[in-house]
């Protein structure tokens, strides 16, 4: 019978994927950050990547309805309002949108998915299908990019005031917004993950789960790559 | 093909089948209502109940996942919070343990599930079901049974402080917040049903949708009157 890792071992495991598998590493995603994307290749980013923004409450709402514990789902609930939104003109989604149209991209765009690439969507289908079917502790631990990603949207702010200055400013509120809301999250997320992965099987299972989702991002940033160039190393 | 019915038709197909199959009409009810059930079956009542109650959220959460339609994802919300409550100690779930300790049950037979019916736990689990594997505005025309719950609700509360002393008056707050809650979700629900179930296909499934659900009410206070009499006619 293998042992329970602690919390600083589970915790490095878990950051061990980051380090190796974040799509911060990935070719598209350092010429971003880098300013060497063409305003074609940042529109398609973003077309592609709003359709995994979509999904998130989808994805999150999947957990919640996994999940027989009344408590971690009023943990996990406002994900659903901050990508949704209390009302019109607000949320993750919105603000997505926002940024989009600061492309120079039309909302109906967006929410027809036109531009849409396969492979993208593939990629980001098979993130609900996860929440959907497996226990919702490995499902709350695939969310677990959230601690990887407050460094990488400072970062992102930066490269776009820098670089994209033909991006409209208004279309960052997203990434602004995510500094804060993806370290709430990561905390909760953590602390959930370490509570109820609570046998060495599950512990693992969370690891996979992350390498998994890490996955996922990755073959996003790949399909966007194939398709619009950007992505040489 | 067949032709759309306009909203009063529609609308009277739907209130036929409360009319006809609403689980007010179950003789284990009938006899709640006019004070016939011992203290043993009223707790009865309330411990399998119970199990539906504490799966109202995880039901909506998967017509919430369900649904790619965001303006219906933010009206469908409050469901959840109403039932799990915003923090520790509030929302319809914990207003039902309010109940079941005001009956003379502790909180941790309730969420054991301590004399949870096999009959009652399949009925409740195929409400579950259908919210997953259905198309979600058929899911939510399942919810209409909310359409004659304040009527009972009123009847309930004034049965229970008639003939029902014993129980104390703090249990019957669930009831009480209930009477205006399912006047807004029934609202909100009907709209809903109105505007997503736009074909005569969907009109039809949303009626036999709402008759499904008013079977498994009548299916639970089946497990109940087997299990605990108190259902003669």
């Amino acid at each position: 019978m293998t042992e329970l890792w602690n919390r600083e071992t589970f915790l490095g495991k878990l950051k061990a994927v980051g380090m190796n598998r974040y799509h911060d590493k990935h070719p598209f995603h350092k010429h971003m950050n880098s300013g060497k994307l063409t305003p074609d290749q940042v529109r398609g980013w973003v077309a592609n990547r709003f359709y995994y923004q979509r999904n998130i409450p989808i994805k999150d709402a999947a957990i919640i309805s996994n999940c027989p514990v009344r408590e971690v789902r009023r943990i996990w609930l406002h994900r659903i309002s901050d990508h949704d939104g209390l009302k019109e003109g607000e949320g993750g989604i919105e603000n997505w949108l926002k940024l989009g149209e600061a492309t120079g991209l039309t909302r109906e765009e967006l929410l027809s998915g036109k531009g849409l690439l396969p492979k993208a969507k593939a990629a980001v289908d098979s993130y609900v299908h996860f929440a959907r079917t497996k226990p919702w502790p490995i499902a709350v631990s695939s969310s677990l990019t959230e601690l990887f990603a407050p460094d990488l949207m400072k970062e992102r702010i930066l490269a776009f005031e820098k670089y994209y200055t033909w991006v409209k400013p208004s279309g960052l509120e997203y990434f602004k917004s995510r500094v804060t809301q993806a370290k709430t999250d990561s905390d909760q997320g953590l602390e959930l993950t370490f509570t109820y992965c609570n046998t060495a099987e599950l512990q693992e299972e969370a690891v996979k789960a992350l390498n998994f989702k890490c996955g996922l991002l990755w073959d996003l940033l790949d399909a966007m790559a194939e398709a619009y160039g950007g992505g040489e190393a």
